[in-house]
């Protein structure tokens, strides 16, 4: 097997740790038992210092042998692929998977992420607010029906989606409760712990370093 | 081959004609070569009734014999694996093109259309809108060196995201020559040509049926 190996960044403040998206690759290598490393850019520069691998100066992105790629959705997408622990590999299972992931990336995503930038630049009562509302009601009535999205069981869609609304300030909006449960059933999976536990650690160090502390 | 349906609206005002995301999968089926039939659900009462199939009340689905998936994104992916014409077979191609798919779903998506709801709202000069000049010059910048984005030929990755700028106000950040060069070398083929003239039609053909203009 080629060497898997997820870049982020050497540091980043306090805010984002836990957060930042190399937990997705981090999470879906350790629910498959994909061995991997992780290297690291630097944080200060981003914006011009790794273009040559991801032209919007983010992290994570994924190597994989000689294939390199950015974007974690597709990142997961190219892991998912590697088991069928995370990637149904029946049609029916393999597009309802597909099908949530995308709509984690592209129907939840694009309202939550803009949400909370409104809300981190003093306009938490924005032109959004309705939509996410919307959105997040819409989620919490599926979920209110299953356990996990796809599949009848844990698939990389749980594992994106359940990512995407930790992430999301969903107790703003008010009592959701199988959202809420939903979430907590994802991250307290070992795979998500371990993940979320290393990337804590690696974030510890690189502060110690930079500022002795 | 089974039967390949895009479902879409049986009405829309004028403001989304030739912009309805039934044209992405329009789109690639004539890139591919790929047979498919066009089928309705009423726009009218969107937000409940067709929930069974497309848990947010949008518009397309796409069925494909037994399988059934919601979400452009979702769709164009499976349509896309169908030929190699959108989909490059080597695995390099592969992951570039699904990278640039995710990309125009979940880096610049996510900015566009909250951006353009924000400005429909009244509040064209938002938060949002140092984010966006920002993306497109990240895109004006990767365009300016290559005629398309992966594998160097024409991909799903293109398709999608000329669909995305093209809706996106691109115009209203200034003078953006590769992206516009771009926009117009994707929608100049043959392939989205019939697929925008063929949503047109549909649509005309039902606002004629219910008011009789």
């Amino acid at each position: 097997m080629s060497e898997l190996t997820i870049w982020t960044y050497d540091w980043v403040p306090e805010g984002p740790r836990g957060f930042v998206r190399d937990l997705r690759l981090r999470w879906v290598c350790e629910e498959a038992g994909l061995p991997y490393v992780v290297r690291t850019v630097p944080f200060d520069g981003r914006e011009t210092n790794h273009l040559a691998h991801q032209p919007f100066g983010q992290v994570p992105f994924l190597s994989d042998g000689e294939l390199e790629m950015f974007e974690s959705g597709a990142g997961l997408l190219h892991l998912a692929r590697k088991s069928d622990r995370l990637m149904p590999r029946d049609p029916a299972g393999e597009a309802a998977t597909v099908q949530w992931m995308i709509a984690a990336l592209n129907s939840i995503e694009m309202v939550t992420v803009p949400w909370w930038f409104l809300k981190i630049s003093g306009d938490a009562d924005n032109a959004l607010t309705g939509w996410m509302g919307m959105r997040l009601d819409q989620i919490e009535k599926i979920l209110g029906g299953r356990e996990w999205l796809a599949a009848g069981r844990f698939t990389a869609a749980d594992l994106l989606m359940a990512d995407v609304l930790r992430v999301s300030d969903v107790r703003a909006f008010g009592d959701r409760p199988a959202t809420e449960a939903y979430i907590t059933r994802a991250t307290d999976r070992p795979a998500f712990r371990k993940a979320h536990a290393d990337q804590m650690a690696h974030f510890a160090a690189a502060n110690q370093k930079r500022t002795g502390n």
